[in-house]
């Protein structure tokens, strides 16, 4: 029978069903053209790209877009959102409009069109995250802004249009829905047990163990009890702290060894899936939140979302997180 | 430039962003296989299926589960939840729980295998609809369900696993939290207007005439101001009433005649989109609402959904609604 189980977050019901079956997609890495010539991610290839924000570097001068680089951040040539304009929020009859205004940026992660987060060594994540917390540093001035998504979408059936290893990071005038749900429930939390909810869980897991994926001094990686997908892992720092980019030089060293476990794990276990990763952090203008925790979802797409879970936001998972934890953890 | 759009019923922000692509899938017919000897849904395959729950036949005498059916009602043989056991709602630790209560019927629309929504009679719909309500009317005798989902795949895309068509019913025994919100928004708009925010907007799309897809006598179809997805067409009775269960013959039959024009024109223009189509009523064990309206969302599977719709609950769609009801409403 299956099994109805409540996210304590957020209050979302979710049911494990483990008679469903789920499809292991095609490798990532092989739903891509051969040719790479053109890839205008690559070294070489960047006057293909709009001019770059930041680049790091390990020359001692370096021009602007030129070769030579480690990362790249450069802005997306069809952005969701853009950076000029204003917002102009304004009334249509009953109903609400503003202009698209943000930023949509890309992080190419490495020269290497052919580096694999399954594979790469633990300086790699460390590069990306620190480009996140830059970019999210400086477009802390921009007023207009009230939240920032850092993420990652890997293989097509995830929605990545390139093969070449990249982030992504929209900043956005508004506060989305799934965070602010979160938000909201941390505070519903806070207020009745004066502790923070994503704390707890921490605790609980750790204690439990059947849902560890992962462990270091300062993080820990689970599949939550009320996991939505299969394989669904989240990467929760120790520390309670609410701002991602806030976060210290030890722990950044130790988050970028954890996520490089996660993906091997995940690499080992699906045979290079496809997945997203979303870095839930604090609204721009809401900082040191003692009900907030930041973390990072790491969704791996095996199933399709059908009229059921659209028409209820009730979502059926066929594998029990203990299970997938379990396969997770034990992968060597 | 994009644009973000809030709908008024659950505040939810999209962004319409037209310069995206979304792609038209194969037609949704064409995805199945050829031989359909071994369709357990066909006339004289009745012993293939769980016994049935209902049927509604033209003869004066019918065995249960022997031919000669319209329309027919059957367990699904592989059910998210299941109508036996207790609940058991329990905590684990800080979590909670409970069993996989509930119901999962199949409703076989057709003895034809090849019927098609867009092509057949408005008198199938009615049938389609009635037998919904039938079983409706009878699950709300079963004091541990809260809510049942009354809805449609159709094609693979759309996760439709067989190609005679089918519609399903699942009853839970929590309310969704999809259709939670839309409940939770209503009642905030109501205390604020002491109007239903459905109501209101039918009025509205009416007066406006831009977002209109078809219209009769009871029911307007619309493409919501802030459709999170392309060609998301809902059908609303213009009589407010929250129950769907509730509705008048002469309702059922104009619900009947629209449904037929919408599924007629998704098809002309999209050429055979898989969709599901996801009908939003109340809950059981409330009745009557002010401030919940039933409807209907019909959703054509156009585009991926990706990992920053996931992060976020903040679609992006990249067709405009009221272009895509002028496609849909020209359509002859």
């Amino acid at each position: 029978m299956s099994e109805f189980r409540r996210d304590p977050i957020i209050g979302r019901w979710v049911i494990i069903d483990a008679a469903r079956n789920f499809d292991k997609n095609i490798p990532a890495s092989e739903s891509y053209p051969k040719d790479v010539s053109n890839c205008p991610f690559c070294c070489g290839n960047e006057h293909m790209t709009r001019p770059e924000i930041l680049a790091y570097t390990d020359e001692k001068r370096r021009s602007p877009n030129s070769k030579n680089w480690t990362l790249r951040v450069i802005p997306n040539n069809k952005p969701v959102l853009e950076i000029e304009g204003a917002l102009k929020r304004r009334a249509e009859g009953m109903y609400d409009k503003m202009e698209g205004v943000g930023a949509h940026e890309i992080i190419i992660e490495s020269p290497d069109h052919f580096a694999k987060a399954s594979s790469v060594k633990s300086a790699y994540y460390e590069n990306v995250s620190r480009a996140g917390i830059d970019r999210i540093k400086d477009l802390r001035n921009d007023l207009r802004l009230e939240y920032i998504l850092f993420f990652k979408n890997y293989g097509i059936a995830a929605n990545a249009v390139f093969e070449h290893p990249y982030s992504q990071l929209i900043a956005m005038p508004i506060i989305p829905k799934r965070v602010k749900e979160e938000i909201e429930g941390g505070k519903k939390y806070f207020a009745y047990k004066e502790r923070c909810v994503f704390c707890d869980t921490i605790s609980q897991e750790i204690s439990d163990e059947t849902r560890i994926v992962s462990e270091n001094d300062l993080f820990v990686a689970i599949c939550p009890y009320a996991s939505r997908y299969p394989f669904e892992t989240w990467i929760l720092p120790k520390n309670h702290n609410s701002d991602f980019d806030c976060i210290s030089a030890k722990e950044l060293s130790a988050y970028a060894q954890i996520s490089g476990d996660v993906y091997a794990k995940l690499d080992r276990v699906l045979d290079d899936p496809a997945y997203s990763v979303l870095l839930h952090t604090g609204p721009l203008k809401e900082r040191n939140l003692q009900y907030y925790h930041w973390h990072a979802e790491v969704i791996p797409k095996l199933t399709k979302t059908s009229g059921f879970e659209w028409g209820t936001g009730l979502y059926v998972n066929p594998v029990y997180p203990e299970e997938a934890a379990k396969y997770l953890r034990e992968s060597k």
